[in-house]
Formats: structure tokens, sequence, C-alpha cells
């Protein structure tokens, strides 16, 4: 088995919430077992800068306690925070939600369309896409991750999706983890003609190849 | 069980060569199975810009033939030869490993560097990458995509990679899945500080994050 630490930045008191991403990766990759935990104080998880600093030094902790029982570590966040840090501490590779959405949409289409809360994109995925972000937009209503996991935050993602379409996106970049989280894109996917990558799977996807296979290569 | 088709450009007689990149895929995504096939006349595989040429008819048949049987199809060159036309064409996702391996990179570090064969990286990888490239080297004497199979292939796949270290770059994208092949990169990544992408599983990380999971999402 490959195990991933998935870090979370949202405070969740069940530990099965705590697990979701985690979960989801697992479904996506059956070989992949997780380790999930969160930061604390963070209800709300990181809806702006003021809480991306805030939440910082809780992220750098969490990561290095995680890092000792895990093959690699997952900041399952589309704002990266932290990654680069971790990565410079620790022994085990560290990957983003942000960075990896990028990517994977990038491998996938030309003109990609982002997708997340009131405040935009965060830099990580702004400074990946360069000029392939073709159209931002955000989920109307969606002042915190919270929002998507609502019946009215999943009909808002569709409009957006929507949006992202008629403007000539070929792909959707989601740029906020609670999407994921919002059970929404499997069923998106069935009703647009582009893909939606889903962040939390593209992360656990990117982790994947930096870990050697379970078994060792045949020669 | 996800169904991957994985297209070659190289013509190999030996059914085992032809699927030993979809054997690669297989070790890192157990959960993945591969049918791998070649395109006919191409012994050298496609070391240059008329061999591109005169291979896309070939790819673009064999693609349109192998789509009918996999959730998604790989073609396995990092040129991506034929992925845009045959991704407007088919219902399946098609991934390139160009793309794929510049994307992971991208997602794992600042300045990547390629390495190929003499005559250097593809478009679709230095398009994608950006401001990203930041180092370009070649394997020496790597004239087709066979010489990365011999031990001087390896050897001066090793000698590359270091100039890349020495150059300041923080990742590795391959730029020929004949590395991949070359059975070189588990070793060379055990003696180098920074990661090495092997282009043959970005592609099927890739590929996967295209494909349902196996089983029905947990709700």
């Amino acid at each position: 088995m490959v195990e991933l630490g998935v870090l979370r930045v949202l405070t969740l008191d069940d530990p099965e919430e705590v697990a979701l991403h985690g979960r989801l990766v697992e479904r996506h990759y059956p070989h992949v077992s997780t380790l999930s935990r969160c930061i604390p104080d963070h209800p709300d998880g990181i809806p702006n800068a003021a809480a991306e600093a805030d939440a910082l030094p809780h992220i750098e902790a969490l990561g290095r306690e995680m890092a000792t029982e895990v093959d690699a570590l997952c900041v399952s966040c589309a704002l990266d925070p932290g990654v680069e840090a971790l990565g410079d501490a620790l022994d085990v590779p560290v990957v983003g939600a942000g960075a990896s959405v990028a990517a994977v949409a990038s491998a996938r289409g030309d003109r990609v369309g982002t997708l997340g809360l009131e405040n935009g994109a965060g830099s990580s995925i702004r400074h990946l896409l360069g000029d392939r972000l073709a159209a931002e937009e955000v989920v109307e209503g969606a002042a915190t991750t919270n929002y998507f996991t609502t019946d009215e935050g999943r009909a808002a993602i569709r409009a957006a999706v929507d949006r992202l379409v008629d403007a000539g996106c070929d792909v959707v970049a989601p740029s906020c983890t609670g999407i994921s989280s919002s059970g929404a894109i499997p069923d998106v996917r069935a009703d647009v003609p582009i893909p939606i990558v889903d962040p939390v799977v593209a992360m656990g996807a990117v982790a994947t190849t930096a870990v050697a296979p379970p078994r060792p290569l045949r020669q």
C-alpha cells in the first residue's frame, strides 16, 4: 500500500468528515490508504488572506507531525498553504491541491476556467496556469467552503460551470477543494461538454507519481 | 477496473515489449488494466519532425481503433502526436505523455529541467512549461529512443540528470518516454536530490483523473 497524509485546513469534529478527501483519493486509487487530520480553530477553512496567515503555523506543525507516518503529504487546499515550506523541511514529497488541479487541467486543455469562493482563485493556481487561465468564475454566495456542501451551493456550482463553458473554456480547474467535498462534480460532469478536474483526485494523482509503486518494477 | 489504452509510437515485434509502458502504469496503479498496441513502420520511434509527420496517420487510425475498447486513451510519446486530433474525434479522454510529464513536473517544482533525445524537447512540453522551463538537456548519443535501453544510454541519462541538478533545476521532466523504458529512473532517483517525474507514470496519473473511480463514490 501507498500511505498518503491528507492535511485538511478546515476544522471538523467528525472524523468521517475529516477523512472525506482521503476517502475520495482511496476510491480513485485503491492501492492508497490515507491518514487524514485537520488543523484546529478554522471552522470556516481559509476564506481569505488573513485566515491563511493565521492557519500557516498550524499547517506547518501538523504537516511535520504527519510526515513521520506517510510516504507523501498532501495539503488538501487549493491555496497550497505551507506546501513550499513543508517541502523544504520534510523528507517526504509534499503536494498541494492547487498546483495539482492546475497541472492536471493544463494537461487536459488549453483554456482553463477556475471556479472558487467569492474572493477568487489563489495565487498558486494563477501562477501555474499563466496564460492558460482563460476565465475565472466564483460560486455565487460562497463566502466560505462550507457553502459548497449545501443544496444551494451545489446548484450554484453547476451554474458557474455553465458560465465557464459559455466563456469558451475547454477544462475546469476548481480552485477550492470544497468543490470536491460538495459531491457535485460527478453530476456536473455528466451534464457539461468539457472535463472538470477534481482537485482532491488531482492531488492524489500527483502524489502517487512521487511514491515508488507498491511492488518492485519488473525489469 | 479502469481500462486504459496505451498507444506506442515505436514499432516493436515482441508483445511484451509493446506492453512495457502499460505494465509500468499497472504497477503504479493496480486498479488499472492496459491494452497496448504500436504503430507500424517506425522501428526508431519518432526521432524528428519528418518521422512525426509520417507517423501521424498511423497514430490517428490506431487511436480510433483502440478507443472503442478503453475508458481513456494514452499516447505514450512525449511529443503528444495526434493527441489533439484524437481528443476532438473520440468520445473517450485522450492524454499525452508530454503534457502529462510537464504538468506533473510543474506541480512539483518551479525550475523544470527537460531531458531527451539529441534533438531536444517537443513543442508540447515547451509550451506547457513556459517560463518554468529552466534548462534543457539531451542524453548524449541518443539519436533515437532505442539508445536509452542500452547500458551506455542509462549511464548517459544519469550524467544528463546531474547536469540538470548543477543547473539549478528543482525537478526533471524527461521529454522522451524511452527514458521510462530504460528502467533507469528508479536508480537515478535514489542518487539525486530532486524529483524525476516518470513520463509514462505521469500519463497514467493524468488519465486516471479523467475516468470515474472503479466503485461509486460514497456520499
